[in-house]
């Protein structure tokens, strides 16, 4: 008998175990056009909380009763769908089910050759596109700049790191772990990486690592870090919202510093950015990365749960930030 | 004897009369590539509010003991400029005096023919350019789309609207008298305009007035105003930070609601804008405004004070909201 996770309750607040259920299920005959998966690999995102609110946002809200649905790797085990052979791997939107029938229109075949299977779910996935439509579209990065990525040792940030180091700019980020901070130095190379659970203070420390101001902020977090770091951009800076996982389990707007003083003073832009806007272009994007991966200048680590019961566990952990990389779990 | 106003003292929140002191004085012989200058009008503008407070901005404060430098229109009463001739009219940034030296340098000749005088300091000035380009650059007006503005009536709101209206926009204009709501709706033709001081209740009139919701937002005013339009905000928004009027006297930084999880559900785009950073592009701009004004496209008004030592008050009267179109000081 195979299980899928449904949304048993909309979480208030922090999500907690009893917001789900597993429940077995029994799929039936393929019809045309489709293909039945066994998934590999799931992918846990912070976004996902938001569909777990109802009310109106930029998708639609899970339902009550209904499996959740994320990104996934799974590997065709029948085909009724032109061009997807059984053995082969596909990526797309599924729901956490440990069997899957699906309509072969949103999939894409995924190259083993080219990357780990995982990476299509990062670096080569919609965290790595996040990372390089962002911040070539609002980024806009110049040879010597400075950019601060908050939540630099997450599925986003850390390809964010690497592009803007490629780029040639001075780059500091910002995490909450000391082998995250590690790893961001010593592993992908950012010319400063900040502890703010444990730095004395974050403002002499964002000040320190950034003696000629904040150009470009990729702010994947929201919330005070975001409030130190956007008192010290330039003229002319530019801010990336691409995520604001402080803030999703808050049950009420939360209130903050008014920024538009600040951005009228400094002649700055903020802009939000999700990547749903740019799925046209997705090609391009999965191919100027690869090709990165492929030379070596574009490393991606994971954060790996095993096992299929273990989804919402591992969902929970991304908002203790218990992940380096992409938090991933494979069946 | 010829008069100055100096800077008495620095403003603590809202500016005072006593912040201000008129004086007497006598200036010397020309210089070389100078002119000696009778002012004919004084611009009084929000962001010498700024300027009045200690601390780094995007200008240099003035300093307590000199005199307040603003727009102004004068005419050439000594020469030893060249391209500068006794009689003709210059506009330029100006210490309020009764008589002035300048350097020519950054000074503009004004053609009356085009327009009235006092228009160069509105829409063929600072406001008017503000409007012209911030809606260019930032706005990015499409036809049909809605947008609304708050300090609509002020200076470079009317210039806002009209220019929004040749655009092919829904216009919805935020003020606060009855006598603006009447210039809105039957001298520059705005499809709504909204008195926030009477309307029983903001959120629901812009929500009536925006039925599609609010695709720009011109921005002169922040605070609160501002916190209801931007809930309303649709996908791929733009928010032009223009002015926030309604925060320059306050003494600490205030707290509103946190606007990036808005920002990056609506993919929406929040943009600082200052005119001084677009010099090199005003006789361009001022081109584009005089033929519209010549065509009768694009109308104006000001609120008028009479007499030198009327400067003061009227800077006062910004804050209280008692100008229709552009505050200015004739002599």
């Amino acid at each position: 008998m195979k299980r899928q996770i449904i949304l048993k309750s909309r979480p208030v607040g922090l999500t907690v175990p009893e917001n789900f259920e597993i429940r077995e299920i029994t799929l039936p005959e393929l019809s045309n056009g489709q293909v039945r998966l066994t998934p590999h690999t799931f992918s846990v995102d912070p976004y996902l909380r938001g569909r777990m609110n109802d009310g109106p946002s930029y998708i639609a809200p899970f339902q009550v009763g209904e499996p959740i649905v994320g990104g996934g790797i799974a590997r065709v085990t029948e085909s009724l769908a032109e061009g997807f052979k059984v053995g082969e791997y596909v990526s797309g939107y599924m729901p956490w089910q440990e069997e899957i029938i699906l309509d072969s229109a949103g999939l894409n075949i995924v190259n083993e050759s080219i990357a780990p299977l995982s990476y299509y779910l990062g670096v080569l996935g919609m965290p790595g596109l996040t990372a390089y439509f962002s911040l070539l579209g609002i980024g806009n990065l110049k040879k010597g700049e400075t950019i601060v990525i908050s939540g630099a040792a997450g599925a986003v940030g850390i390809v964010a790191g690497q592009l803007a180091k490629i780029a040639g700019c001075r780059v500091v980020g910002i995490t909450g772990g000391d082998d995250k901070v590690n790893y961001l130095l010593n592993e992908i190379n950012l010319d400063v990486a900040i502890n703010y659970k444990t730095c004395r203070d974050l403002s002499t420390a964002v000040e320190a690592a950034c003696p000629s101001g904040v150009d470009v902020y990729f702010d994947n977090v929201g919330g005070e870090i975001s409030d130190v770091v956007i008192n010290k951009i330039n003229k002319f800076a530019r801010i990336i919202i691409c995520g604001q996982i402080s803030l999703y389990n808050v049950t009420s707007p939360p209130a903050g510093p008014r920024i538009q003083g600040l951005l009228l003073k400094r002649s700055a832009l903020m802009q939000g950015f999700l990547i749903n806007n740019y799925t046209s272009k997705f090609t391009e994007g999965v191919q100027a990365l690869s090709l990165l991966v492929k030379n070596g200048e574009l490393k991606y680590t994971n954060t790996t749960y095993f096992g299929f019961e273990k989804l919402p566990e591992a969902f929970l952990a991304l908002f203790e930030g218990k992940n380096l990389g992409k938090l991933i779990v494979e069946l």
